[in-house]
Protein backbone atom coordinates (compact mmCIF):
# COMPACT_ATOMS: atom_id res chain seq x y z
CA UNK A 1 0.00 0.00 0.00
CA UNK A 2 0.80 3.62 -1.04
CA UNK A 3 0.84 6.68 1.18
CA UNK A 4 -2.48 8.25 1.11
CA UNK A 5 -2.43 11.43 -1.62
CA UNK A 6 -3.54 13.44 1.17
CA UNK A 7 -3.73 12.85 5.12
CA UNK A 8 -6.13 13.92 7.34
CA UNK A 9 -4.56 17.04 8.12
CA UNK A 10 -3.95 17.55 4.60
CA UNK A 11 -7.47 17.49 3.92
CA UNK A 12 -8.37 19.29 6.74
CA UNK A 13 -6.32 22.56 5.54
CA UNK A 14 -7.71 21.81 2.32
CA UNK A 15 -11.36 22.34 3.28
CA UNK A 16 -9.95 25.41 5.46
CA UNK A 17 -9.25 26.95 2.09
CA UNK A 18 -12.18 25.83 -0.59
CA UNK A 19 -15.08 24.72 1.67
CA UNK A 20 -14.77 25.90 4.77
CA UNK A 21 -18.73 25.47 6.12
CA UNK A 22 -17.80 21.65 5.86
CA UNK A 23 -14.72 21.86 8.08
CA UNK A 24 -15.12 20.76 11.64
CA UNK A 25 -18.30 19.18 11.34
CA UNK A 26 -17.17 15.64 10.85
CA UNK A 27 -13.47 13.82 11.97
CA UNK A 28 -11.30 11.65 9.93
CA UNK A 29 -11.28 8.82 11.99
CA UNK A 30 -8.44 6.27 9.85
CA UNK A 31 -7.61 6.20 6.16
CA UNK A 32 -6.54 3.11 4.21
CA UNK A 33 -5.97 2.30 0.67
CA UNK A 34 -9.58 2.03 -0.82
CA UNK A 35 -11.49 2.96 2.80
CA UNK A 36 -11.86 5.66 4.69
CA UNK A 37 -13.94 5.93 8.19
CA UNK A 38 -15.61 9.44 8.51
CA UNK A 39 -16.86 9.78 12.23
CA UNK A 40 -20.06 12.28 12.73
CA UNK A 41 -20.05 13.71 16.71
CA UNK A 42 -23.89 13.40 17.97
CA UNK A 43 -25.60 16.89 18.14
CA UNK A 44 -29.47 18.02 18.52
CA UNK A 45 -29.34 19.62 15.36
CA UNK A 46 -29.23 16.54 13.32
CA UNK A 47 -32.83 15.27 15.38
CA UNK A 48 -35.96 14.54 13.24
CA UNK A 49 -39.49 14.21 14.80
CA UNK A 50 -39.26 10.78 16.82
CA UNK A 51 -35.66 12.05 18.23
CA UNK A 52 -34.16 10.06 15.38
CA UNK A 53 -31.24 11.28 13.58
CA UNK A 54 -32.67 13.01 9.97
CA UNK A 55 -32.24 11.51 6.63
CA UNK A 56 -30.52 14.52 5.06
CA UNK A 57 -28.25 13.80 7.69
CA UNK A 58 -27.08 10.57 6.31
CA UNK A 59 -27.02 11.31 3.07
CA UNK A 60 -24.83 14.01 3.82
CA UNK A 61 -22.41 12.17 5.74
CA UNK A 62 -22.29 9.65 2.91
CA UNK A 63 -21.53 12.09 0.06
CA UNK A 64 -19.03 13.73 2.77
CA UNK A 65 -17.37 10.09 3.97
CA UNK A 66 -17.24 9.08 -0.44
CA UNK A 67 -15.83 12.90 -1.53
CA UNK A 68 -12.93 12.52 1.56
CA UNK A 69 -11.75 8.90 0.32
CA UNK A 70 -11.60 10.79 -3.15
CA UNK A 71 -9.31 13.54 -1.24
CA UNK A 72 -7.38 11.05 -0.09
CA UNK A 73 -6.87 9.03 -3.30
CA UNK A 74 -6.60 11.50 -5.75
CA UNK A 75 -5.00 14.53 -3.96
CA UNK A 76 -6.97 17.91 -3.99
CA UNK A 77 -9.49 17.46 -6.69
CA UNK A 78 -11.97 20.21 -5.03
CA UNK A 79 -14.20 20.03 -8.52
CA UNK A 80 -15.16 16.26 -8.61
CA UNK A 81 -19.13 16.11 -8.32
CA UNK A 82 -21.62 13.94 -7.21
CA UNK A 83 -23.54 12.77 -10.13
CA UNK A 84 -25.79 9.94 -8.68
CA UNK A 85 -26.36 8.66 -4.83
CA UNK A 86 -28.55 6.19 -3.68
CA UNK A 87 -29.07 5.61 0.24
CA UNK A 88 -30.88 2.52 2.06
CA UNK A 89 -32.13 3.65 5.01
CA UNK A 90 -32.13 0.78 7.64
CA UNK A 91 -32.49 1.19 11.34
CA UNK A 92 -33.26 4.84 13.08
CA UNK A 93 -30.68 5.97 13.97
CA UNK A 94 -30.45 6.55 17.89
CA UNK A 95 -29.41 9.80 19.04
CA UNK A 96 -25.33 9.10 19.05
CA UNK A 97 -22.53 9.63 17.14
CA UNK A 98 -22.47 8.03 13.68
CA UNK A 99 -19.24 6.45 11.86
CA UNK A 100 -19.69 5.95 8.03
CA UNK A 101 -16.96 3.71 6.49
CA UNK A 102 -16.55 4.43 2.27
CA UNK A 103 -15.38 2.23 0.25
CA UNK A 104 -13.89 2.56 -3.32
CA UNK A 105 -15.64 0.21 -5.69
CA UNK A 106 -14.12 1.71 -9.11
CA UNK A 107 -11.51 4.63 -9.60
CA UNK A 108 -11.65 5.39 -13.43
CA UNK A 109 -10.86 8.19 -15.46
CA UNK A 110 -14.15 9.91 -15.64
CA UNK A 111 -16.30 8.02 -12.88
CA UNK A 112 -15.76 6.96 -9.36
CA UNK A 113 -18.27 4.41 -7.75
CA UNK A 114 -18.08 3.47 -3.62
CA UNK A 115 -20.30 2.41 -0.86
CA UNK A 116 -21.16 3.36 2.05
CA UNK A 117 -22.13 1.46 5.39
CA UNK A 118 -23.11 4.24 7.84
CA UNK A 119 -23.37 2.54 11.88
CA UNK A 120 -24.44 4.07 15.07
CA UNK A 121 -21.97 4.05 17.56
CA UNK A 122 -23.93 2.66 20.05
CA UNK A 123 -23.14 -0.23 19.34
CA UNK A 124 -21.92 -0.36 15.85
CA UNK A 125 -25.46 -1.28 14.30
CA UNK A 126 -25.41 -0.77 10.62
CA UNK A 127 -28.09 2.49 10.02
CA UNK A 128 -28.33 2.87 6.15
CA UNK A 129 -26.34 1.73 3.13
CA UNK A 130 -25.32 4.23 0.02
CA UNK A 131 -23.73 3.73 -3.29
CA UNK A 132 -22.29 7.29 -4.44
CA UNK A 133 -20.83 8.07 -7.90
CA UNK A 134 -18.29 10.83 -8.38
CA UNK A 135 -17.49 12.39 -11.84
CA UNK A 136 -13.76 13.53 -12.14
CA UNK A 137 -12.90 16.30 -14.21
CA UNK A 138 -11.04 15.47 -17.33
CA UNK A 139 -7.30 17.22 -16.63
CA UNK A 140 -6.36 15.90 -13.53
CA UNK A 141 -2.76 13.94 -14.29
CA UNK B 1 -60.16 17.36 -6.26
CA UNK B 2 -60.19 17.30 -2.72
CA UNK B 3 -58.72 19.84 -0.21
CA UNK B 4 -55.19 19.01 0.81
CA UNK B 5 -55.08 17.31 4.43
CA UNK B 6 -52.66 20.39 5.60
CA UNK B 7 -52.09 23.48 4.21
CA UNK B 8 -48.83 25.22 3.90
CA UNK B 9 -49.98 26.99 7.31
CA UNK B 10 -51.06 23.78 8.37
CA UNK B 11 -47.67 22.16 7.42
CA UNK B 12 -45.60 25.11 9.44
CA UNK B 13 -47.36 24.82 12.11
CA UNK B 14 -47.06 21.36 12.04
CA UNK B 15 -42.91 22.19 12.15
CA UNK B 16 -43.33 25.07 14.64
CA UNK B 17 -43.74 22.23 17.20
CA UNK B 18 -42.35 19.00 15.87
CA UNK B 19 -39.46 19.60 13.95
CA UNK B 20 -38.22 23.42 14.31
CA UNK B 21 -34.96 23.12 12.48
CA UNK B 22 -37.10 22.77 9.33
CA UNK B 23 -39.25 25.62 9.62
CA UNK B 24 -38.30 28.58 7.36
CA UNK B 25 -35.68 27.03 5.49
CA UNK B 26 -38.02 26.16 2.66
CA UNK B 27 -41.27 27.82 1.54
CA UNK B 28 -44.53 26.02 0.10
CA UNK B 29 -44.67 27.36 -3.66
CA UNK B 30 -48.54 25.38 -4.35
CA UNK B 31 -49.79 22.13 -3.21
CA UNK B 32 -51.86 20.30 -5.58
CA UNK B 33 -53.57 16.98 -5.53
CA UNK B 34 -50.47 14.39 -6.08
CA UNK B 35 -47.93 17.46 -6.20
CA UNK B 36 -45.95 20.06 -3.82
CA UNK B 37 -44.25 22.92 -5.13
CA UNK B 38 -41.01 23.76 -2.91
CA UNK B 39 -39.05 26.73 -3.02
CA UNK B 40 -35.41 27.06 -1.32
CA UNK B 41 -34.06 30.46 -1.62
CA UNK B 42 -30.88 31.36 -1.87
CA UNK B 43 -27.89 31.31 0.57
CA UNK B 44 -24.38 31.02 0.09
CA UNK B 45 -24.42 28.67 3.18
CA UNK B 46 -25.01 25.68 0.73
CA UNK B 47 -22.25 26.98 -1.87
CA UNK B 48 -19.36 24.24 -2.18
CA UNK B 49 -16.28 24.62 -4.20
CA UNK B 50 -16.72 25.85 -7.66
CA UNK B 51 -19.27 28.21 -6.49
CA UNK B 52 -22.72 25.81 -7.13
CA UNK B 53 -24.85 24.55 -5.00
CA UNK B 54 -24.16 21.37 -2.96
CA UNK B 55 -24.96 17.78 -3.34
CA UNK B 56 -26.72 17.38 0.67
CA UNK B 57 -28.75 20.86 -0.66
CA UNK B 58 -30.07 18.87 -2.84
CA UNK B 59 -31.03 15.74 -1.47
CA UNK B 60 -32.45 17.49 1.61
CA UNK B 61 -34.60 19.14 -0.60
CA UNK B 62 -35.71 16.01 -2.03
CA UNK B 63 -36.51 14.49 0.66
CA UNK B 64 -37.87 17.44 2.55
CA UNK B 65 -40.43 18.07 -1.00
CA UNK B 66 -41.52 14.48 -0.27
CA UNK B 67 -42.27 15.06 3.01
CA UNK B 68 -44.18 17.79 3.08
CA UNK B 69 -46.29 16.60 -0.07
CA UNK B 70 -46.84 13.36 2.50
CA UNK B 71 -48.39 15.56 5.05
CA UNK B 72 -50.46 17.67 2.90
CA UNK B 73 -52.56 14.19 1.57
CA UNK B 74 -52.45 12.05 4.86
CA UNK B 75 -52.37 14.86 7.88
CA UNK B 76 -49.55 15.20 10.15
CA UNK B 77 -47.53 11.98 10.41
CA UNK B 78 -44.37 12.81 11.80
CA UNK B 79 -43.47 9.59 12.31
CA UNK B 80 -43.67 8.69 8.39
CA UNK B 81 -39.32 8.08 7.67
CA UNK B 82 -37.55 7.62 4.81
CA UNK B 83 -36.47 4.39 3.94
CA UNK B 84 -34.78 5.18 0.29
CA UNK B 85 -33.23 7.57 -2.10
CA UNK B 86 -31.97 7.76 -5.26
CA UNK B 87 -30.97 11.18 -6.69
CA UNK B 88 -29.30 12.00 -10.32
CA UNK B 89 -27.27 15.24 -10.21
CA UNK B 90 -27.77 16.47 -13.89
CA UNK B 91 -26.48 19.87 -14.28
CA UNK B 92 -24.11 22.40 -11.73
CA UNK B 93 -26.85 24.42 -10.15
CA UNK B 94 -25.84 27.58 -10.33
CA UNK B 95 -25.54 29.84 -6.93
CA UNK B 96 -29.71 30.62 -7.26
CA UNK B 97 -32.94 29.94 -5.79
CA UNK B 98 -34.31 26.68 -6.32
CA UNK B 99 -37.69 24.89 -7.01
CA UNK B 100 -38.36 21.54 -5.94
CA UNK B 101 -41.58 19.33 -7.41
CA UNK B 102 -42.78 16.22 -5.51
CA UNK B 103 -44.96 14.13 -7.42
CA UNK B 104 -46.82 11.28 -5.78
CA UNK B 105 -46.25 7.64 -7.51
CA UNK B 106 -48.01 5.51 -5.10
CA UNK B 107 -49.71 5.90 -1.87
CA UNK B 108 -49.65 2.90 -0.50
CA UNK B 109 -50.33 1.49 3.34
CA UNK B 110 -46.72 0.55 4.22
CA UNK B 111 -45.02 2.87 1.59
CA UNK B 112 -45.37 5.97 -0.28
CA UNK B 113 -43.11 6.40 -3.47
CA UNK B 114 -42.66 9.52 -5.53
CA UNK B 115 -40.77 11.04 -8.04
CA UNK B 116 -39.05 15.01 -7.24
CA UNK B 117 -37.58 17.35 -10.22
CA UNK B 118 -35.61 20.42 -9.11
CA UNK B 119 -34.96 22.71 -11.14
CA UNK B 120 -32.88 25.95 -10.59
CA UNK B 121 -34.70 29.44 -10.57
CA UNK B 122 -32.42 30.92 -13.17
CA UNK B 123 -34.36 29.43 -16.47
CA UNK B 124 -35.85 27.15 -15.18
CA UNK B 125 -32.93 24.06 -15.50
CA UNK B 126 -33.34 20.45 -14.47
CA UNK B 127 -30.68 20.60 -12.15
CA UNK B 128 -31.59 17.32 -10.28
CA UNK B 129 -34.39 14.09 -10.40
CA UNK B 130 -34.81 12.05 -7.12
CA UNK B 131 -37.04 9.63 -6.28
CA UNK B 132 -37.90 8.78 -2.76
CA UNK B 133 -39.61 6.26 -0.52
CA UNK B 134 -41.06 6.43 2.83
CA UNK B 135 -42.56 3.84 5.21
CA UNK B 136 -45.94 4.59 6.32
CA UNK B 137 -46.97 4.02 10.35
CA UNK B 138 -48.73 1.35 10.63
CA UNK B 139 -51.17 3.50 12.98
CA UNK B 140 -52.52 5.79 10.38
CA UNK B 141 -56.33 6.12 9.83
CA UNK C 1 -38.05 19.53 -33.50
CA UNK C 2 -35.94 17.83 -35.68
CA UNK C 3 -36.05 14.19 -36.99
CA UNK C 4 -34.57 11.22 -35.24
CA UNK C 5 -31.17 10.19 -35.69
CA UNK C 6 -33.31 6.66 -36.32
CA UNK C 7 -36.21 6.08 -36.87
CA UNK C 8 -37.91 2.82 -35.53
CA UNK C 9 -36.95 1.03 -38.93
CA UNK C 10 -33.29 2.41 -38.73
CA UNK C 11 -33.29 0.69 -35.08
CA UNK C 12 -34.89 -2.56 -36.12
CA UNK C 13 -32.24 -2.69 -38.87
CA UNK C 14 -29.44 -2.02 -35.90
CA UNK C 15 -30.75 -4.29 -34.10
CA UNK C 16 -30.59 -7.34 -36.29
CA UNK C 17 -27.36 -6.46 -37.25
CA UNK C 18 -25.39 -6.14 -33.69
CA UNK C 19 -28.21 -7.36 -30.99
CA UNK C 20 -30.19 -9.81 -33.01
CA UNK C 21 -31.10 -11.54 -29.58
CA UNK C 22 -32.78 -8.29 -28.27
CA UNK C 23 -34.80 -7.85 -31.88
CA UNK C 24 -38.43 -8.52 -31.84
CA UNK C 25 -39.16 -8.74 -28.20
CA UNK C 26 -40.35 -5.09 -27.85
CA UNK C 27 -41.90 -2.71 -30.12
CA UNK C 28 -41.36 0.62 -30.80
CA UNK C 29 -44.82 2.62 -30.49
CA UNK C 30 -43.36 6.25 -31.11
CA UNK C 31 -40.86 8.55 -31.16
CA UNK C 32 -41.09 12.23 -30.22
CA UNK C 33 -37.77 14.42 -29.57
CA UNK C 34 -36.87 13.69 -25.94
CA UNK C 35 -39.01 10.64 -25.68
CA UNK C 36 -39.31 7.13 -26.95
CA UNK C 37 -42.92 4.81 -26.20
CA UNK C 38 -42.14 1.15 -25.89
CA UNK C 39 -44.38 -1.87 -25.83
CA UNK C 40 -43.45 -5.11 -24.16
CA UNK C 41 -46.25 -7.63 -26.08
CA UNK C 42 -47.58 -9.85 -23.05
CA UNK C 43 -45.63 -12.95 -23.01
CA UNK C 44 -46.25 -15.70 -20.18
CA UNK C 45 -42.37 -16.46 -20.01
CA UNK C 46 -42.60 -13.13 -18.20
CA UNK C 47 -44.66 -13.78 -15.61
CA UNK C 48 -43.27 -15.12 -12.02
CA UNK C 49 -45.12 -16.63 -8.98
CA UNK C 50 -48.24 -15.17 -8.17
CA UNK C 51 -48.83 -14.42 -11.84
CA UNK C 52 -47.66 -11.34 -11.89
CA UNK C 53 -44.67 -9.81 -14.59
CA UNK C 54 -41.48 -10.28 -13.38
CA UNK C 55 -38.77 -7.73 -11.61
CA UNK C 56 -36.45 -8.44 -14.13
CA UNK C 57 -38.70 -8.23 -17.40
CA UNK C 58 -39.89 -4.58 -16.06
CA UNK C 59 -35.79 -3.58 -15.06
CA UNK C 60 -35.11 -4.93 -19.07
CA UNK C 61 -37.61 -3.17 -20.83
CA UNK C 62 -36.93 0.28 -18.91
CA UNK C 63 -32.99 -0.44 -19.70
CA UNK C 64 -34.42 -1.02 -23.35
CA UNK C 65 -36.52 1.91 -23.61
CA UNK C 66 -33.89 4.17 -22.41
CA UNK C 67 -31.43 2.48 -25.41
CA UNK C 68 -33.68 3.23 -28.05
CA UNK C 69 -33.91 6.61 -27.15
CA UNK C 70 -30.56 7.29 -27.05
CA UNK C 71 -30.05 5.67 -30.48
CA UNK C 72 -32.90 7.75 -32.08
CA UNK C 73 -31.22 11.12 -30.91
CA UNK C 74 -27.43 9.90 -31.28
CA UNK C 75 -27.92 7.44 -34.08
CA UNK C 76 -25.93 3.83 -33.95
CA UNK C 77 -23.99 3.98 -30.85
CA UNK C 78 -23.69 0.27 -29.93
CA UNK C 79 -21.35 1.08 -27.17
CA UNK C 80 -23.02 3.13 -25.10
CA UNK C 81 -23.11 1.28 -21.79
CA UNK C 82 -25.50 1.09 -19.07
CA UNK C 83 -23.48 2.75 -15.95
CA UNK C 84 -26.42 2.65 -13.30
CA UNK C 85 -30.27 1.94 -13.15
CA UNK C 86 -32.72 2.56 -10.01
CA UNK C 87 -36.13 1.47 -10.32
CA UNK C 88 -38.98 1.09 -7.71
CA UNK C 89 -42.19 -1.42 -8.18
CA UNK C 90 -44.84 0.30 -7.62
CA UNK C 91 -47.56 -2.02 -8.38
CA UNK C 92 -47.67 -5.78 -9.32
CA UNK C 93 -48.21 -5.49 -12.85
CA UNK C 94 -50.90 -8.11 -14.18
CA UNK C 95 -50.52 -10.35 -16.94
CA UNK C 96 -50.98 -7.77 -20.15
CA UNK C 97 -48.82 -5.92 -22.46
CA UNK C 98 -46.35 -3.07 -21.05
CA UNK C 99 -45.64 0.20 -22.24
CA UNK C 100 -42.83 1.96 -21.36
CA UNK C 101 -42.19 5.71 -21.88
CA UNK C 102 -38.30 7.26 -21.49
CA UNK C 103 -37.72 10.35 -21.19
CA UNK C 104 -33.94 12.38 -21.79
CA UNK C 105 -33.23 14.41 -18.52
CA UNK C 106 -30.06 15.32 -19.98
CA UNK C 107 -27.75 14.49 -22.66
CA UNK C 108 -24.16 15.45 -22.07
CA UNK C 109 -20.92 14.25 -23.49
CA UNK C 110 -20.10 11.57 -21.40
CA UNK C 111 -23.45 10.67 -20.20
CA UNK C 112 -27.10 10.57 -20.21
CA UNK C 113 -29.66 10.38 -18.04
CA UNK C 114 -33.40 9.13 -18.34
CA UNK C 115 -36.30 8.03 -16.74
CA UNK C 116 -38.72 6.10 -17.44
CA UNK C 117 -42.27 5.19 -16.68
CA UNK C 118 -43.58 1.81 -16.76
CA UNK C 119 -47.68 0.93 -17.29
CA UNK C 120 -49.55 -1.60 -17.58
CA UNK C 121 -51.43 -2.07 -21.06
CA UNK C 122 -54.86 -2.62 -18.96
CA UNK C 123 -55.81 0.35 -17.71
CA UNK C 124 -52.39 2.33 -17.92
CA UNK C 125 -51.68 1.99 -14.59
CA UNK C 126 -48.43 3.13 -13.82
CA UNK C 127 -46.58 -0.49 -12.12
CA UNK C 128 -42.69 0.93 -11.95
CA UNK C 129 -40.65 3.93 -12.55
CA UNK C 130 -37.18 3.82 -13.28
CA UNK C 131 -33.60 6.36 -13.59
CA UNK C 132 -31.27 5.11 -15.93
CA UNK C 133 -27.66 6.25 -16.40
CA UNK C 134 -25.50 5.33 -19.83
CA UNK C 135 -21.92 6.34 -20.50
CA UNK C 136 -21.62 7.44 -24.13
CA UNK C 137 -18.43 6.41 -26.08
CA UNK C 138 -15.85 9.14 -26.36
CA UNK C 139 -16.07 9.13 -29.96
CA UNK C 140 -18.56 10.53 -31.02
CA UNK C 141 -19.12 13.47 -33.88
CA UNK D 1 -25.20 -19.79 12.86
CA UNK D 2 -28.54 -22.10 12.70
CA UNK D 3 -29.61 -24.20 9.21
CA UNK D 4 -30.72 -22.13 6.38
CA UNK D 5 -34.52 -22.73 6.27
CA UNK D 6 -34.04 -24.28 2.59
CA UNK D 7 -31.24 -25.65 1.41
CA UNK D 8 -29.76 -25.36 -2.34
CA UNK D 9 -31.89 -28.70 -3.42
CA UNK D 10 -35.32 -27.50 -1.61
CA UNK D 11 -34.82 -24.19 -3.47
CA UNK D 12 -34.63 -26.22 -6.31
CA UNK D 13 -37.57 -28.07 -5.67
CA UNK D 14 -39.28 -24.95 -5.14
CA UNK D 15 -38.42 -23.71 -8.36
CA UNK D 16 -39.73 -27.00 -9.87
CA UNK D 17 -43.27 -26.02 -8.60
CA UNK D 18 -43.31 -22.05 -8.68
CA UNK D 19 -41.21 -20.89 -10.95
CA UNK D 20 -40.26 -23.05 -13.59
CA UNK D 21 -38.41 -20.59 -15.80
CA UNK D 22 -36.05 -20.00 -13.18
CA UNK D 23 -34.88 -23.02 -12.81
CA UNK D 24 -31.30 -24.05 -13.69
CA UNK D 25 -30.44 -20.70 -14.93
CA UNK D 26 -28.30 -20.09 -11.77
CA UNK D 27 -26.41 -22.57 -9.69
CA UNK D 28 -26.40 -22.11 -5.31
CA UNK D 29 -22.57 -21.89 -5.35
CA UNK D 30 -23.23 -21.17 -1.09
CA UNK D 31 -25.57 -20.11 1.86
CA UNK D 32 -23.90 -18.86 4.46
CA UNK D 33 -26.12 -17.16 7.33
CA UNK D 34 -26.53 -13.69 6.32
CA UNK D 35 -24.97 -14.12 2.24
CA UNK D 36 -25.68 -16.31 -0.83
CA UNK D 37 -23.00 -17.16 -3.69
CA UNK D 38 -25.00 -17.36 -6.94
CA UNK D 39 -23.18 -18.62 -9.91
CA UNK D 40 -24.48 -17.96 -13.55
CA UNK D 41 -22.41 -20.52 -16.03
CA UNK D 42 -21.64 -18.43 -19.29
CA UNK D 43 -24.34 -18.28 -22.13
CA UNK D 44 -23.26 -16.46 -25.60
CA UNK D 45 -27.66 -15.78 -25.17
CA UNK D 46 -26.49 -13.21 -22.83
CA UNK D 47 -23.88 -10.93 -24.46
CA UNK D 48 -24.84 -7.59 -25.78
CA UNK D 49 -22.99 -5.59 -28.51
CA UNK D 50 -19.32 -5.37 -27.79
CA UNK D 51 -19.22 -9.06 -26.69
CA UNK D 52 -19.66 -7.96 -22.89
CA UNK D 53 -22.64 -9.32 -20.91
CA UNK D 54 -25.28 -7.12 -21.13
CA UNK D 55 -26.84 -5.21 -18.20
CA UNK D 56 -30.39 -6.93 -17.94
CA UNK D 57 -28.53 -10.38 -17.22
CA UNK D 58 -26.24 -8.69 -14.11
CA UNK D 59 -29.71 -7.11 -12.77
CA UNK D 60 -31.51 -10.25 -13.41
CA UNK D 61 -28.79 -12.05 -11.34
CA UNK D 62 -28.48 -9.61 -8.80
CA UNK D 63 -32.46 -9.91 -7.99
CA UNK D 64 -32.12 -13.52 -8.04
CA UNK D 65 -29.54 -13.36 -5.55
CA UNK D 66 -31.37 -11.77 -3.29
CA UNK D 67 -34.92 -13.97 -3.59
CA UNK D 68 -32.57 -17.15 -3.00
CA UNK D 69 -31.17 -15.46 -0.18
CA UNK D 70 -34.66 -14.61 1.48
CA UNK D 71 -36.00 -18.14 0.67
CA UNK D 72 -32.83 -19.35 2.53
CA UNK D 73 -33.44 -17.31 5.58
CA UNK D 74 -37.42 -17.39 5.50
CA UNK D 75 -38.79 -20.43 3.50
CA UNK D 76 -41.06 -20.77 0.66
CA UNK D 77 -42.30 -16.87 0.23
CA UNK D 78 -43.40 -17.13 -3.27
CA UNK D 79 -45.25 -13.93 -2.73
CA UNK D 80 -42.06 -11.84 -1.30
CA UNK D 81 -41.80 -8.92 -4.32
CA UNK D 82 -38.64 -6.99 -5.36
CA UNK D 83 -39.52 -2.97 -4.20
CA UNK D 84 -36.74 -1.56 -5.61
CA UNK D 85 -33.55 -2.40 -6.63
CA UNK D 86 -30.54 0.30 -7.51
CA UNK D 87 -27.39 -0.82 -9.64
CA UNK D 88 -24.23 0.64 -10.70
CA UNK D 89 -22.11 -1.05 -13.65
CA UNK D 90 -18.42 -0.76 -13.01
CA UNK D 91 -16.59 -2.62 -15.53
CA UNK D 92 -17.87 -4.37 -18.91
CA UNK D 93 -17.84 -8.11 -17.53
CA UNK D 94 -15.96 -9.65 -20.51
CA UNK D 95 -17.72 -13.75 -21.62
CA UNK D 96 -17.04 -15.54 -18.64
CA UNK D 97 -19.43 -17.09 -15.95
CA UNK D 98 -20.56 -14.61 -13.27
CA UNK D 99 -20.40 -15.23 -9.23
CA UNK D 100 -22.80 -12.61 -7.44
CA UNK D 101 -22.83 -12.32 -3.46
CA UNK D 102 -25.86 -11.34 -2.00
CA UNK D 103 -25.52 -10.01 1.66
CA UNK D 104 -28.78 -9.27 3.69
CA UNK D 105 -28.52 -5.99 5.32
CA UNK D 106 -31.75 -5.64 7.10
CA UNK D 107 -34.77 -8.08 7.66
CA UNK D 108 -37.34 -6.77 9.26
CA UNK D 109 -41.55 -7.40 9.11
CA UNK D 110 -42.31 -5.61 6.46
CA UNK D 111 -39.08 -5.04 4.42
CA UNK D 112 -35.87 -6.91 3.75
CA UNK D 113 -32.84 -5.27 2.28
CA UNK D 114 -29.17 -6.76 0.86
CA UNK D 115 -26.47 -5.66 -1.18
CA UNK D 116 -25.14 -7.60 -4.21
CA UNK D 117 -21.61 -7.88 -5.45
CA UNK D 118 -21.07 -9.51 -8.93
CA UNK D 119 -17.84 -10.67 -9.90
CA UNK D 120 -16.68 -12.05 -12.92
CA UNK D 121 -15.51 -15.67 -13.02
CA UNK D 122 -12.84 -14.34 -14.63
CA UNK D 123 -9.93 -13.09 -11.75
CA UNK D 124 -12.95 -12.06 -10.18
CA UNK D 125 -13.32 -8.88 -10.83
CA UNK D 126 -16.07 -6.88 -9.63
CA UNK D 127 -18.47 -5.59 -12.30
CA UNK D 128 -21.33 -4.83 -10.87
CA UNK D 129 -22.69 -3.65 -6.82
CA UNK D 130 -26.41 -3.60 -6.47
CA UNK D 131 -29.15 -3.11 -3.44
CA UNK D 132 -32.17 -5.09 -3.39
CA UNK D 133 -34.88 -4.55 -1.46
CA UNK D 134 -38.29 -6.83 -1.29
CA UNK D 135 -41.32 -6.22 0.56
CA UNK D 136 -42.21 -9.55 2.87
CA UNK D 137 -45.79 -10.68 2.37
CA UNK D 138 -47.71 -9.83 6.17
CA UNK D 139 -48.71 -13.32 7.03
CA UNK D 140 -45.09 -14.99 7.10
CA UNK D 141 -45.23 -17.11 11.06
Amino acid sequence: MTAPAMTADDIDRFLAVEFPQARGWTRIAAIRHDELDLELPFSADNLRPGGTLSGPTLMTLADTAMFYLLLSRLGPVALAVTTSLAINFLRRPPPAALLATARLLKLGTRLAVGEVHIRSGEGGVLVAQASVTYALPPARA
